[in-house]
Formats: C-alpha cells, sequence, structure tokens
C-alpha cells in the first residue's frame, strides 16, 4: 500500500522526468527518486536520448552525496529496463537496481515496450525486491503520450492545432503570418513545439501564411533542438524562397511530402537547399496520411504537432488519425467574405465525428477548448 | 458609506426582484426590502406589469406584519418613481416612502426613463430622506438590460444565441428538432425564453427546423405568460402547417414580418390561421432589421432571444443590432457535406468583427461561449 508520503514521492519523480522535455525522444521520460528514512538521497532522470537512464542517473547521484543506496526505496516514473540489445546505449536499470540493493521499487506504469512490459517489474521482484505499480499511472500515460502512442498504434501522437474565430473560420492556422488568436495563446502553440518531435502543415498554409515553423516566442534552454518541420505538398508547390527553408540555421529538418511524379528539376533544387524529399502515392484525398505517419515513427518521430491549414487538419480528423484537437477561439467574428478565411470543417461523408469530453480554458484574451477523440 | 450589512440587504432586495423575471416587461423587475434595527420589516417585487410596485408593495408587507415603517431604512433595486402620468397605474413611490416615515434609502442604479431619472432621488432628498445610490448598480444593468437597452437606444436587448460543432458548424439553430446541443443547452434556451420577450427566427431555420418556440423543458410555474414568437420571412414562404402556427394554445402569439410584396392570399389565410402580419420595405439584405426591432419596441417588447438560423443571426451581427452572443460549442465535428449544416458566418465586407472578452462555461457536455459586442 502506497502512502501519502510515497505519492509525494512519486510526484518529485514526475518533476524530474520533465527535465528532459524535448529532447529524450523517442525515448520516454523518465525520472527516478531514491528515498531513505523519508529522505532524499539521489536523483535522476533520463536527460537525452541515448544518455544514462534515470534509475541510474539517480544510483550515481546518490553515490556522488555519499549515500548508499542499500535498503532504499525507488521511485520511478517508469518501469525499469530489463533488457540488452546491440541498440541499447545502457546496461538493463534491473541489474543495476538489485546490485545496489534497493529494497522497494514504486513504478507508475508499465513500459510499453514490448521487450520490457511487465519484464522489468519481474526481474525485480524475482531477485527479492518489493514492488508497487500503478502510482500516478495516469500521469505518465499523459507524460509520454507519444512514446505510448507509437507503441500502441505504430505512429506518432498526433495534436490538431487551430485558431479560430467564433464563427468557425481560420484565417492563420500557423498562428504565424496572419494572427487570429493573442500572444498568450500563440505562445502555447511555441511551447507545444517545442516538446514535440515534429510539425507539420499543408501546402495551403505555407501558401498562405508563409510559416517559419521554428519555436521563438518561449526560452529554449530547456530544449536542446528544435522540432523537425513537415510539408504535406503533393504537387510540390512549395516556393523556394519559403521562410521554411531558408531558416535552417533557426529551425529543424525539413522534410517534404510529396506526390511521384511531382517535379524533378524541382526536386533537385529543394534537395539544394536543405531538404528531404519523401515520393508517396497520391490518393483520392491527397498524400495518405497513415503512411506519412508511418514514415516519421521510422525517423524516431514519436509526436507531431499539426498546425493547419483547414484541409490538412481535416482530413486528419476524417481519417481519424489524431489523437488531441486544440481550438483556440478568438473574439472575432471574421464572417464568410474575408480574404483567405475558410473554416476547418473536413469534407466528411458520414453523419460527422462525435467527440470526446471537451475541457475549455482561457487563454489570454481566447478560449481554448480540447478534446480527444471520443472513447468506445 | 454602505456597510456590508447593506450590501447583504441590497443582494435580498435583487433576489426578490427576480420573484418577477418574465412578467414585468415593458417595466423593470424591482425588488425593495425595509429594515429597521437589523431586521427585515417589509418585503415586497413588482409582480407583474400593471401591479403595485416594489416600494409599495414593501411598505404594505410591513403593514401587514404589524411593523411601522417610520424610521426603517429601505434598499430598492431601482429609484424609486416620482412621477405622475395618464398611462401609469400607481401612485409615485417618492410620496409613499415620504409619507410613511423611511429614514435612509438605498438604491442600486438611477432609472434611466427620462420622467424619473434623477427625479426619484431629488424627490426624496427634498424630504429630507438620506440617499445613497450606486450599491450594485451593475447588478441592476445586468437585471433589467431589456429595460435600460430601450431606453438607451430604442431597442430591445437582442441576444443571439446558436448552438455550433467544434468546427463552426450550425444545424438546429433553434434548438428544436435537429439537435446539436446537449440536453442542459436546450433546457437552458428554454429558460432564456421564459424570461424573454420575444423569441426571433428566419424563414430558413423554420423551414430546416419548424420550431414550436415555446417554453417547455422548463418549470413555468414562476413565468405566467409565453414569449412573442417573431419570425422573418420577406417572401412568406411559411407552411400553413408550420408549428408555429398551430400550437397558439401553447406558445405565444406569432407575428411574421413580411415584405410589401407578398402573396396577399397567403396574407389572409395566415391572418385566419391567427398570426398578425406586418409588412416591411425589403431592403438589399433582406428585411430592414432596425425597422423590425422598432416596431417590436412599439409593442413592449424589450427583449428578443434571436435563435437563427444562420442567415439571420449573421444579418444581426453584421447590422450591430445585438448585445450578447452564446454559442454553445458542442463535442462534434459536422463537417462540410452534411446535410443541411453550415457555418453562421455572417457576410461582410470589412476585415471582420472584434468582439468583447469572451466567457466560457460548461453547459452539460457542451461548452458555452459568451460575448458582448466590443465597447469604445
Amino acid at each position: 500500500m502506497s502512502s501519502n508520503f510515497d505519492l509525494r514521492c512519486m510526484k518529485r519523480a514526475f518533476a524530474l522526468a520533465k527535465l528532459g522535455a524535448g529532447r529524450t525522444s523517442p525515448n520516454p521520460m523518465v525520472g527516478a527518486l531514491l528515498v531513505r528514512e523519508g529522505r532524499i538521497i539521489g536523483e535522476g532522470w533520463h536527460k537525452q536520448y541515448g544518455g544514462i537512464h534515470a534509475e541510474e542517473a539517480a544510483l550515481l547521484d546518490a553515490k556522488a552525496r555519499g549515500e548508499s543506496p542499500s535498503g532504499a526505496a525507488l521511485y520511478c516514473t517508469l518501469e525499469p529496463c530489463s533488457f540488452e540489445a546491440p541498440d541499447k546505449h545502457r546496461r538493463p536499470c534491473t541489474g543495476l537496481i538489485i546490485e545496489n540493493g534497493v529494497k522497494n521499487v514504486f513504478i507508475a506504469a508499465l513500459d510499453p515496450n514490448p521487450r520490457v512490459n511487465g519484464g522489468g517489474v519481474r526481474a525485480l521482484k524475482n531477485a527479492g525486491i518489493s514492488v508497487e505499480t500503478g502510482l500516478l499511472a495516469e500521469a505518465e500515460e499523459e507524460l509520454n503520450r507519444g512514446f505510448r502512442t507509437f507503441w500502441r498504434l505504430g505512429r506518432p501522437f498526433v495534436h490538431i492545432k487551430l485558431a479560430s474565430s467564433i464563427d468557425g473560420r481560420i484565417a492563420a492556422a500557423s498562428g504565424d503570418s496572419r494572427w487570429i488568436s493573442c500572444e498568450t495563446s500563440r505562445k502555447q502553440t511555441h511551447r507545444w513545439r517545442s516538446f514535440y518531435d515534429a510539425v507539420l502543415v499543408g501546402s495551403g498554409c505555407l501558401a498562405a501564411d508563409d510559416p517559419e515553423l521554428s519555436v521563438r516566442l518561449v526560452k529554449r534552454g530547456f530544449k536542446a533542438r528544435q522540432p523537425l518541420r513537415v510539408l504535406l505538398d503533393s504537387r510540390l508547390s512549395i516556393k523556394e524562397d519559403a521562410k521554411i527553408l531558408g531558416a535552417g540555421e533557426k529551425g529543424g529538418k525539413v522534410i517534404v511530402f510529396c506526390a511521384h511524379n511531382s517535379d524533378a528539376a524541382k526536386r533537385e533544387r529543394l534537395l539544394a537547399l536543405g531538404a528531404e524529399l519523401v515520393e508517396l502515392e497520391r490518393q483520392k484525398n491527397g498524400l495518405p496520411l497513415a503512411e506519412v505517419l508511418k514514415n516519421l515513427a521510422g525517423r524516431g518521430v514519436r509526436s507531431v504537432l499539426v498546425e493547419g491549414g483547414a484541409a490538412v487538419a481535416g482530413s486528419f480528423l476524417r481519417e481519424a488519425l489524431w489523437d488531441r484537437l486544440s481550438v483556440f477561439f478568438a473574439p472575432l467574428i471574421l464572417g464568410g467574405h474575408f480574404g483567405a478565411v475558410s473554416g476547418f470543417a473536413p469534407r466528411l461523408v458520414s453523419e460527422g465525428i462525435e467527440l470526446g469530453p471537451l475541457v475549455a480554458r482561457r487563454s489570454g484574451t481566447d478560449i481554448l477548448i480540447e478534446c480527444e477523440p471520443r472513447k468506445g
């Protein structure tokens, strides 16, 4: 039975885990805390992909403090790993935990990676360690939703973000050049970008807004890299002076998904500008999104922020390839006859899509409404 | 200087005033409280149009309790009236207050009616009574917004209510036949209907939804009448078996605004069905809304709930003839290709309408976002 004290320790472990935000993918964020007699003797987290694991970091931290982990309790946000593999950078954590004489282990949630997934718990129990799982499991689900979505569905977590007027019109879906949403909401978008592995837009959004798709408005001290920038552009209509191409120093790598029969000369010029091109078979409704996501997953992308435009957002919604929808509603009526304005209503053949529970909160002068797909 | 005790007394007076909701128009709701030595000795409110005023009711209540109002404090949500007129049913309240020896009067807000508007306060002060105004003035503004809008702008308070999917599509704007919004939100709509003098829809909404526009889903014990039902139908396209016409017993009187050149035979048949017809000169964008509102104001209508459809709501927004907008966002994506679905974006020639601050709250499974026009 876990106590209130255990809960506080696990919360602290989550706070440690989050220090790795934006740097660990495709690995998960993990935090670990060593406690003996009500006192923290070691803290660790997974600092970056390829770096040491949280459990090992906590053990090393204890030693650096002159503390012995023997007989201590260990709080891990994720099940400790238990396997060795040629593509793995570190020794299994279970071995280190056992060797160091840790007495109890609290685990928020199991590792969905089939090479672990309960194996870590078994290894610890077999060594006579007392193990309790499930403490703040829902926090782990939220923390590593990209990692978990990948293991559950074989694709990255897809978060669609849009800005809309109260009358359902979106203009600057990218939040960059022509703003519907307020500064607070734009900053939130940049904060998301800083945590996501990739940011994705369609050619319509690119033509209308020419976004840079880099993290700028928020502090990046905690963030080692810019997200991958992904463009869906079946006809390769991107202009060669697009900001997304020119801002190579500031932003992440650019990947352009296009149709097989796209202009070869233009492909060459885009390659010369540093973009990577991926050709896919065009479907009735445009590029095959499931294949786009599969390709991204193969590159280690575990989370994608879809920033528009309307057509791309609508396609992900229609094909049920999404996990979270965030719409910033601005105190504005844009009406039906105003420039680039359009709704984001997807072309549905069915009677509409029922969504999961809506959650609303204030975001500056906007109202942010968020939801996930309806379950069951 | 008003005390915390005074504030509590005034709040009680507002609670009394609200007991008249839906029955006092075109008069305002008013509540009054007589207090002596920290004890309530009389309570009154304006129960219905033509009935006795709140102040007189409180004085009569004190007498019925065997209490003397002499030396007491009176809390009024609205400035006591001070004039006599042939169209007025009661003696001026100021005279009654003075005669009864009331010592102090607390008034939330002045009466905007130019025949009072400060005259009540002056009459009381001239009689040596101590008067303080402004205690919970903003509550009075909200309570009698229809009454105040009429005196400020010469037209009723216009409240536009819509139900939208998250992607900005509205179908059943009336909330009656084809529902986007949840039961809680539909009940809220019926609650509004029970407080408003009139409910207004356009012919598009009527054709799509055939709403009854009566108060049904909420208790009507406190409500003496059904709101006037107003239809904007320039071409007189209403079907003679429309529910709005047949449900005469259940609903309020039906007024149809149509264009001058409408079908005379049909007009006759509608008259025979109990509807009243008003012919107006059709403008470029349809019926002249300012004239519609003026006509309604002339009938004593101080508040109108505009329930759609999209075209009518958009017209009121475009012409800046509105005071409150309430949009129920449902957990639903309707998409662009689904039956009667359309957005409510008005046809604007300008760059959009900036709105006042948005306020969001949960309404069952919907999120209700409300705003007023932007000030200044």
